[in-house]
């Protein structure tokens, strides 16, 4: 075998090693969902422990954060939490008890993923059950919803 | 510069040009997002010529498509033709005019992307209006919608 040969060979293990490392270094798809059933953790405890601000961590801090409730469409971060602010801290209502179930959690790629679930929401003054979807974006401060979409019976 | 040198900078060059090759070789956003909206298009032209065949061809035709309607979860392609033929095709409804507005298709990686939108339904014994948000993904039989979540006012 030739020299010229010999160090093609080596250059091309190299590089593919590098590569095959670069994949390696990153995460899982494993740990990805559970790094987002983190997220949906941490916003349940917020919720039930009276803490929207903590709650709304869980969502992208941008103008174009999207939320669609029923037939009502908001946009951005602050006009999301407003609408919270509005629906369970103001008049009397309170937030209640939030439960997440049937949790489905799905990449797509390796850097979104959606997630489909129910909601129930008992002892606030809106009372209610229904479904959601969400969009999850890893982001810099790490997985963010980037848009919600629950809806409740019609 | 050494025989072995230059033959290890010629593999590097040439791995990296058949990279750059392969990721050239992927569609571009822009087709991508052409492409969804061609499923789309199609899809509304189906159903305004009353053809619920023709317009579940968007849907992804598996037991794991979702179908998210206000606090109804409904499992499977079949489940969900049935679900379209029950609303829009007995008992003297009619299926009417539907449209699509305020469309956003939003790419998450190569092979994934989200869609939010407002559909009108008129002249059908179920006149509404309502929000959706769509996951596809590029299926080998093109992109297709994965999971459909509507929701009309509560």
């Amino acid at each position: 075998m030739s020299k010229s040969l010999r160090a093609f060979i080596s250059a091309s293990v190299i590089i593919v090693s590098l590569m095959l490392g670069a994949s390696a270094g990153q995460r899982t798809p494993e740990s990805a969902v559970k790094e987002i059933r983190a997220v949906l953790d941490r916003q349940m405890l917020a919720w039930n422990r009276g803490d929207i601000e903590a709650f709304m961590e869980g969502y992208w801090r941008s103008p174009d954060l999207t939320f669609f409730s029923d037939n009502t469409a908001v946009s951005g971060w602050e006009e999301t939490i407003t609408r919270y602010r509005t629906r369970y801290q103001t008049g009397g209502n309170q937030m209640g008890k939030l439960e997440f179930l049937d949790l489905k959690i799905e990449l797509l790629g390796s850097a979104a993923a959606f997630v489909r679930g129910r909601f129930h929401l008992s002892g606030s003054g809106n009372e209610s059950t229904g479904l959601f979807t969400l969009t999850f974006r890893k982001l810099p401060g790490g997985w963010k919803i980037v848009h919600d979409h629950t809806s409740t019976a019609s």
